[in-house]
């Protein structure tokens, strides 16, 4: 069956993970709706079945009963998107989040006291590092943890409102611990952002003295995930209870780090709790697919209007309904291929320049991935009509659950301009006297640039590239497109930027800003097809081999036709090129009609997640 | 203030009526989350005290105390949209569209027996047309209502489970009756889709024998509103109950209508019910309205990230939010105006042709309007990040109940096909033997299309186009541009579609269906402009005036960039023109950034209506 084959090429390298991780997530069976306490109270229930079945332990150290496998964690929280979406949030709150923090922030010690409390769940925690007044611009956080070298402790305080942690996960139900984010200062010196283990709750579940909890009640979905608002006013905490790794103070105040520099620390930091960036973009990858193959199913049997002959049209005949599904199916598949990629790397890459590179690209799929489950979604929505409006066809929880992907784990603004910020900083040769200029602060204060180069199966895309006509279906003449756009939009903006000279670095940079947004996104387009097509590269079976290369056509030439502006602009396209583009992905569209089931089949989804009442 | 001058402009011709409107929302208090059940409970209590303070009246006709004013009643239910939407669409089903049928489609005797109970919402209804199998296909729904000429009666009856009437709001809480659209057979003669009065339940609230109600269950948003599915078993109600405007069944089950064909009755029926769909078109655009006030004040005080002397940065300095929210505004401003423009056009247009008109224009407007809030509040939600995830800051209620705007009161895509019908018909003289070509029953089966001349200040318009220079801040160049899309999409299809010829009509017209769209489209977007235009020009404050003026280039020239690839591919933009068209948008949103308040206060959305925690 191609349905198989697909799947199997779709489960990748994680394959056993992937199987278990469906099964496990099918005896999760799905809840009716409830009012908020009730849906927080089921979500925790479910995390137990999670954590009882084993779903914890791939991320964490073998030492403590895990697997160590950290592609597999994110691949298994990937999974858990097929089912419901509060119960994989506060899974990744759980162990990826406040789990994933102990982890990579604390030492030896914090690892035998928290780990497997918080791997069996006994101690759920929360991960308290975005405020109220600081959410993307997390380093001017303003929470402190002060050194008192009287009594080794540190005190953490909330000055005012606006330094309220806010929007946390765990926090209004839940949790007992969290690792909270604070500026450290010790013998009156301020040495940056750092994290420290702080009880909330006793095990009664009230708040400790001097820490408040604030509900943030409902929310436009996720309701099984109990967010909350937290302050600490001058809570006390032995010294032990800072996660050193990075940055530690000995008794008697004085402050160490292996790294230089408050803002290099901390992104240094940041950059080791990426994973759960990447889980995101795997969690709307799910989710995408979920919607697509609810949509799908509905509209393989959903007829509405006639032909001349009187019999009625299947909507999935109509040009009309395959542009609003199969060019968003097309990409999902890219980018399931692309967080493959992402994730294998996140597993693999041990060097900082490699480390680097993941941090970019996982700030572009996160982005790009959310946007296009955000849009898809809703798309697939009105593709039922009336029947996707009801709760009972899945597709509105779905929407408002993944709505707020587009902007938690890093605004998908921000994260694109971090893009387009590494990859400038990759051109300062280009660009000479970017520092002098001062706009260093704007390219390269908060993230460290890498010239990012193909990663996918470079020895296949390069002889793509190099080779082959210029024929719109030839996948050379798809991915010089794509390359010809990413350096021409770069070395435009690098130019423009240098061009401004002299002004303000802020109105420069600000007057640039969608070039810069154009430039990541161009980017991003072209590491996503090159993944594609080492995903199809790797496909055994030529018959599936073949539908998977037209998919692939379909998501280069939307992506081409979706910015053909650009290429007409800038000599890419002809006029005439560029009307064949459309009509190369409407026929594309016409030829994929027939196999769309399959396609959506290939995702894998339990059914038990799939019960729908429009369906069937 | 140039608010108060803004306001008194946007509440244009029914400003008093706008006023009174606000003041009699601003009684109702925004009520908290509940389950269901209460809910729906506070909707229709809500309703109540709309009736009792006048609300239904509006519309309704003198003779039974009401003001007659057609127009009116939809600026009534537009100002709804700035309030609980669940609200506003509960008063539409009721006296909208249960309401309106009675009013259009019965006569004298279903006025006098019904109009006085459904004002003043002792009779509450149901519009039972969609049903399970036929939503947009109206024309083929199959419910029957046979006349049995013994009993003098109608037998309503639902065949199948397809032919239930689902989704009817009124239906699964509180509606007492239903106008019920079925088959009409008499004597073994169909005679095609008519209305009858059906009552539903006793004055208990309990189904009437033969009588079905199933409940929707919750949906994705407007949870206040009770819709539900509806099937009939063999249910008689006597001759009289049948709604017999167009036609007529006598004693001895004569058929009689004053209009022929089937078709062409059931479209003049439905012609009569275009008020749905522009109070559709009024609400989102209050909502779209709402949440743009919400995302420019917290866009005004957020800040996030520092400039170099280290000084926070309002978010809407940014260019890229400005980009986000500006242009979406001016598009809310363009579409006020066409939106006053077509109800007047609804309110005073006597003549078939005319009718014709505002029924091509309500499609157009409906379908853009309600696409146009689904994306801009979606932007405005992740404008504000976090915050706008949360129920209390109002954005994820305003979402979620508009969501299904886009795809009730007529699919969006399905109403822009009609409107490109309609524009094909009158190019019948180019296309020549369309009819010929089986083509006909593709363009104007459903729908008599008429030649769509420019309505608005057809002076000035004609005076702006035919005069003034080339440069993109030009309001002829603008317009000009916007009419060469139009006629040269609206061309090329026609001749595409003639040069198709002797191939299998449905699929002619499927394979084009993307230019169809694409024709609608450019045809709306040049009729909303020009109703701009011609609102700018009744502002007699020249301070205002420029303003707006400022505000309807960046509206044109956003719809002039997101279709800069079609303008390059034909000739209407070189490559540098293109670029120029970024590059103004950019400008414009900088110079529009200090207004930005202004223009949203302009709204004049009751304070009541508009707190949030976010922002204050």
């Amino acid at each position: 069956m191609p349905t198989d084959v697909l799947r199997d090429l779709l489960d990748g390298r994680w394959a056993d993970l992937r199987r278990t991780s469906r099964e496990l997530l099918a005896t999760v069976e799905p809840a009716p709706p409830g009012d908020l306490e009730s849906q927080r109270a089921r979500t925790f229930e479910q995390l137990r079945l999670l954590a009882d079945g084993g779903h914890a332990l791939t991320g964490f150290p073998k030492a403590y009963g895990g697997a160590d496998d950290v592609g597999g964690s994110v691949v298994a929280f990937e999974v858990l998107g097929f089912g419901d979406l509060s119960l994989m949030v506060k899974a990744g709150v759980q162990w990826g989040l406040f789990g994933g923090a102990v982890q990579a922030l604390g030492t030896q010690d914090h690892h035998d006291r928290y780990l497997p409390g918080i791997m069996s769940l006994a101690i759920p925690g929360c991960f308290a590092m975005t405020e109220t007044g600081h959410g993307s611009d997390v380093q001017h956080l303003r929470t402190t943890a002060t050194y008192d070298a009287e009594t080794r402790e540190f005190v953490v305080n909330t000055p005012d409102r606006d330094a309220r942690k806010d929007y946390i996960g765990n926090a209004a139900r839940d949790g007992r611990m969290a690792v909270v984010f604070a500026q450290l200062v010790s013998g009156g010196e301020e040495h940056g952002v750092h994290a420290l283990m702080v009880p909330l709750r006793d095990e009664h579940g009230q708040a400790l003295p001097g820490v408040s909890i604030e509900d943030c009640g409902p929310k436009a979905g996720l309701n099984g995930v109990d967010n909350g608002r937290i302050s600490f006013d001058h809570v006390r905490v032995p010294r032990t209870e800072l996660l050193n790794r990075y940055g530690d103070v000995a008794e008697d105040g004085t402050y160490s780090s292996p790294i230089d520099g408050a803002g290099r620390r901390f992104f240094t930091m940041l950059g080791t709790l990426v994973r759960g960036r990447i889980s995101v973009a795997g969690g709307a990858g799910s989710a995408t697919k979920k919607a697509l193959a609810l949509a799908v199913r509905y509209g393989e049997e959903r007829k509405q209007f006639t032909r001349p002959d009187g019999e009625e049209v299947v909507v999935l005949d109509y040009l009309a309904h395959q542009r609003k599904l199969l060019p968003a199916l097309a990409k999902t598949y890219a980018l399931h291929f692309a967080q493959e990629e992402l994730v294998s790397a996140l597993h693999d890459v041990q060097d900082d320049r490699g480390k680097r590179e993941v941090e970019s690209r996982a700030a572009g799929i996160k982005a790009v991935a959310t946007w296009h489950a955000t849009e898809t979604i809703q798309v697939c929505r009105e593709a039922c009509g009336g029947a996707g409006y009801l709760a009972e066809n899945l597709l509105p929880q779905l929407k408002a659950d993944t709505d707020v992907f587009t902007t938690f784990e890093g605004d998908n603004t921000v994260l694109l301009q971090l893009v387009a910020k590494g990859l400038l900083t990759s051109y300062r040769d280009h660009v000479g006297d970017l520092d002098a200029l001062g706009m260093v602060r704007f390219v390269a204060d908060q993230f460290v640039g890498v010239a990012i180069e193909r990663t996918a199966a470079r020895a296949i895309i390069a002889r793509l590239v190099s080779g082959g006509d210029d024929g719109l279906l030839e996948r050379g003449w798809q991915l010089r497109q794509l390359e010809f756009r990413e350096t021409h939009v770069l070395e435009g903006l690098a130019r423009r930027l240098k061009r401004a000279g002299a002004g303000d670095a802020f109105e420069v940079f600000n007057a640039a800003q969608d070039h810069v947004l154009h430039a990541a996104r161009a980017h991003v387009d072209r590491v996503v097809m090159e993944a594609f097509v080492a995903g199809v590269d790797r496909c055994s079976d030529p018959g599936v081999a073949e539908l998977l290369g037209k998919v692939c056509d379909l998501y280069a030439l939307s992506v081409i036709e979706g910015d053909r502006g650009w290429f007409l602009e800038h000599g890419g396209l002809t006029a005439a090129g560029s009307k064949g583009v459309t009509q190369a992905v409407n026929g594309l569209c016409g030829e994929l009609r027939g196999r769309v089931g399959e396609l959506v089949e290939g995702f894998g989804i339990p059914e038990v997640w799939m019960r729908v009442g429009m369906v069937g």
